[in-house]
């Protein structure tokens, strides 16, 4: 395939591009199991937080925990700037559409302490919850430091991009498995979206990799950056690298895809395509539960010159439980995301993840459930 | 074809994205033979109205037989849980767009009776039509037992999925023969959508399958659970599966595309893709005789954990006849939909459903009605 | 390529999926010779005006015959059934939205007059026009008994499709070559789009072939009969029948595209393809001359039975001068349409009508006028 | 690939069409190197501003020399037709939408003054920016007469489109090597969109050569006149020129995209497809410095008979300087457009435009920024 003289490219897709195909043996989905292995870590649910602030703090953390996710806090977010972040994140939920950059480039000009990424740690293991925290690779080592060995369960080091061979005048790159010593702990990292930067990662010592690169619906990197692949092929493509690295090393590296999910038809087609666990961020930031009242922002959303993300009105849905185990209040998909996962599983013929990795996926029209309810109100029955 | 690195996939195709190529013989629409052969029942219109309480009750079930098609009266919906289900119509039919979920969930709560399943399927006998009825798996033998042998003309299991070889912990699947000994009657199943669940279903004995899962425009399968195949695929691949196993069998079971369809349009691309006979919901529910006044909605938007429908405004468009025979008094090919399949089927110069199956589909960009209109309305003529 | 198990199809195109590449040589506009032979009669402009009763009476067809072109009359049309028309098109283009399927019924409702007929034909005449008209196949014969020969220049039997091989239990097909011989002229005959039934016209003795089945603004037939295909493969399908036929014959058939058009680069696009002429009505409609007052409707609108096209607002942009020659007062393409072709000829270096059919043509996504001001207004640029 | 029976096409693509893939090695923004080497001219940025009214006159000339940049005063714009433009400018800007075409065709009925062409050329000279300036071809001899030798950088001679090969009854194509020596500049020359003229441009003499027809926010040439080439697949296509013709000459003739280019991933996208610099004028609109005052237009869109492009409104978004360097105000991808290349080059891994022309692209369905964030707001969260 060309897209001109010479010029070698390949097409790509995402969740709004495929559909999944039932299987020929069905299953009770009382019957399936959801849990999934990370690098160790037994989660009833295959399910990370968004290191995003609008997404996890220590409430919104223990409450996932408790249902069987894992939430993973942002090291360098408000949380760890400000003692308390509560005024801060008003402002930004109160912010006219004008001024919201402004705001949230103020907000996050507040300087990091150590001090309170120390605390915000300890008050997430007191509430029994499992603990996972995220820095950037700039940040990593240091928070590494802070941290110390034995406080956290996960430890995620991510970037929009990460590669094992970043190459800087400036810094250097961290040591996933020196920080995995510092901390005891699994390290996962990301974002990566192709075949060769993630089999790069695992060959570095990533025990988990975070797939995806501007697919969130509060990111703008495809757009700002003109950079990103679909999830759909990049799950596929990093499952790939995944088996390759598990032939040449005997171990299984969990693939997380990371972003872009709205509903749970999409986390059926991100495991389908090969991920082992999902990390979603604006789903969840529709819980009562989540810091972001009715709203979310991607972390590069203040940066100082280039914002990468926008601030989205998600709404507030109901408390987290019904969005992840239901019942569900709404009939769009956005409640009770992995009682549909657990649905769709049965459906297709799958008992666990890795045999919903294996089921038939088609290449399909995208069908947007709006347009469907619309056209018949507008288009076709109604008076015109 | 590759979604990812190593994953196959294939095109499929919907309704949106095909069209019919005129004949090279063209015939005189009134000699064309549009009835069908519904697994020993003959129907002067290849037409089985939904299981859906927005679209068949006694009474409108009654009038699509005398027009020439089946109603399929759904066991387990209102008219078997109500006395008198007018009330509770009318409440979903009023309820806010924010709280018709849990107006739905509310009146599907209400239990199962025996005596209502008896009783309405007798009083559709009453009125002289012929007899379709629909449990859902779990329900068929309970159901059969009920009715018992010689009430009913055709017997149709339904669920969003079923296949031949449902593995289950709590209860056992449905044996189709047995079921159609019970009732001394014709079994339909479905939905399936694939060559192989169709076989399968075939070989287990169905009289006829329906194909479709999440399509129907009331239906959110495919987002909620991310599941489906548009229905032009769907149909030429059970197609398939019907001229295979009537090599191995010397049976012909017949395919019903079931949801999906819009127009008279679509049923001529339905009949075009492989269908011997199309069922259909929202457009008829736009009759004055259809239950949901001016409203349809999925079977399973009612469901207590997990809703996959939604309700959706259809409007009232006219009398039964005028949809399904005319006159048309809309230009939107919501109208007259047999009449339309007939001058469709001679414009393509086939003179019965099988020759029709035959006819030339290509593929083409989508083409909306309301687009057109509107880009001379706003983009082109007018003023700007 | 297949569109289900075993079943074939192909991938076809429309105006909006195509563009044309700049020659390596470009011309001179001036030195651009517009002109086409249409069965022997020589036209400035590659134009005819369709058998529309929006676009054509006898007033706007003297006016596009002065200006290079040749308007179509519909012998069947208001014109034919009303002494004076006037007040039925001004019910028509006052009618509201939700009445006027019903004001255009009872319009058509009135009995074709024999005597009008001939007196329009007449009353054209007189104004110096070159003169075409249209019946459809059934009236075609009578229509010729009626006008009699050496009339009229052209000969239009028009229908939405027709073949040289119609099956009917209730009348006779038309005999081309007899009606040329009856009026002494050239017959025109279609419409068709594919190879197959265009070569079958030819064959029957068509002196030129319509084509396009569906595609006009105000038509619904591939919404109320799933029929249609794109105008691009239709033009360069037919295309290869005259070339085919050219090459079994000795006889050059010219092929007139007709519907679908909106713009100049749609009549390029529409050249470029393989068409040696356009039919056009909704442009032309727009027109100060033009009997629709600013709305175009399709001849099978008032259908009795099942409407199969809708009235459309174009408003009202200009005299027909402007329109087809300019200056344009309009940004968008819909004024000089035949300055544009000229320009778009001399861009791509073809100096006549036979070398334009054999320019470059892309497959390009579409990229709508609207949508790109639209996303500077209110995505990009300006407050948000 | 087929249209139709036997006429060949190929598919080509746009921004919106492709994505790219973070390298496997990353670098650190600092490292990477914007310059680029414009026919023997080093710019800091590679960047011209579009010679268009709204974008470039002598004081927006000279803050974006100052910038790293270059623009290109049209010398048949407003600026040599008017001593004082403003006024003119002003009308523009103020027009309703209905008048804007009639004053556009006014503002440019004034004649171009010899004088006023001569005194804009010594006015930037003396900012001490650099020096670029466009005529038409049919005026390119007569300007460079009037400019004389040693006083511009850079000489564009541009039009819609322009080939080596122009055949005219009325006059003369200009002889690039001539031109070259009467100013003593490099001749940059275009616009084209295909290989086999681009390589006839470079073969001709032009010095560098503009691609793009039709692409841009404020130009309806694919519409009105059906012709054009996405900018994806043209700047491959003539990237391809420029290395057949390096390898036949020795000669390295740079490639500048022209048009289509919103936001700072588009022209990450240009660079990768194969671009040496970017043309670009409606994100340059928006700066405070830019004279269209909110509004740009296409300079084809005065055009007395054939308008051929649009006026549309782009607002004010900040300084210039923020819009190329930042620090971006925005979270769209409008500002700091060259620190989004920097970074989306960091992130590919390349350091310098001949790395960043050979990166992974890949075919990507389109993801809209707006659509993302209404499907949260209006589908999927918030009260429906």
């Amino acid at each position: 395939m060309e897209i001109g003289r010479g010029r070698k490219s390949r097409q790509t897709y995402g969740f709004d591009d495929v559909a999944l195909v039932p299987g020929t043996v069905t299953l009770d989905p009382e019957d399936v199991d959801l849990s999934c292995d990370l690098a160790g870590l037994r989660l009833q649910l295959p399910l990370l937080a968004s290191a995003m602030d609008a997404v996890v703090d220590v409430r919104s953390a223990a409450v996932i925990s408790a249902l069987g996710g894992i939430g993973v806090l942002h090291l360098e977010g408000l949380q760890c700037r400000y003692e308390d972040p509560e005024p801060v994140l008003g402002r930004i939920a109160s912010a006219r559409p004008e001024e919201v950059v402004a705001v949230l480039q103020e907000a996050y000009r507040e300087p990091l302490k150590d001090e309170l990424v120390a605390r915000r740690v300890a008050e997430l293991k007191e509430t029994g919850a499992k603990v996972a925290v995220s820095p950037t690779p700039i940040f990593a080592h240091r928070a590494a430091e802070i941290i110390g060995p034995g406080k956290v369960d996960v430890f995620v080091v991510e970037a929009t991009v990460i590669t094992a061979r970043h190459i800087s005048s400036r810094y250097q790159s961290p040591d996933l498995r020196r920080l995995a010593d510092m901390v005891e702990a699994p390290v996962l990292a990301g974002n990566c979206n192709s075949y060769e930067a993630a089999l790069d990662l695992m060959r570095a010592g990533a025990d988990g990799v975070l797939v995806g690169v501007g697919p969130g619906a509060a990111c703008t990197t495809r757009r700002v950056l003109g950079i990103g692949v679909p999830q759909v092929t990049a799950a596929a493509d990093c499952a790939a690298a995944r088996e390759d690295y598990r032939r040449e090393s005997g171990k299984r590296v969990p693939i997380i895809l990371n972003g872009g999910m709205r509903v749970g038809g999409d986390i059926a087609k991100a495991i389908a395509a090969g991920a082992d666990a999902v990390m979603i961020g604006s789903p969840l930031a529709m819980a009562e539960e989540a810091p972001g009242r009715g709203y979310n922002w991607g972390m590069s959303t203040g940066h100082a010159g280039l914002p990468r993300g926008t601030r989205i009105h998600v709404g507030i849905a109901g408390p987290m439980e019904e969005i992840l185990l239901g019942p569900a209040k709404r009939d769009d998909g956005t409640m009770n995301l992995f009682g549909a996962l657990r649905l769709s599983m049965a459906t297709c013929g799958a008992r666990t993840i890795p045999e919903m990795q294996q089921v038939e996926i088609v290449v399909a029209p995208a069908l947007p459930f709006e347009g469907k309810a619309q056209q018949y109100a507008q288009g076709v029955g109604g008076t015109r």
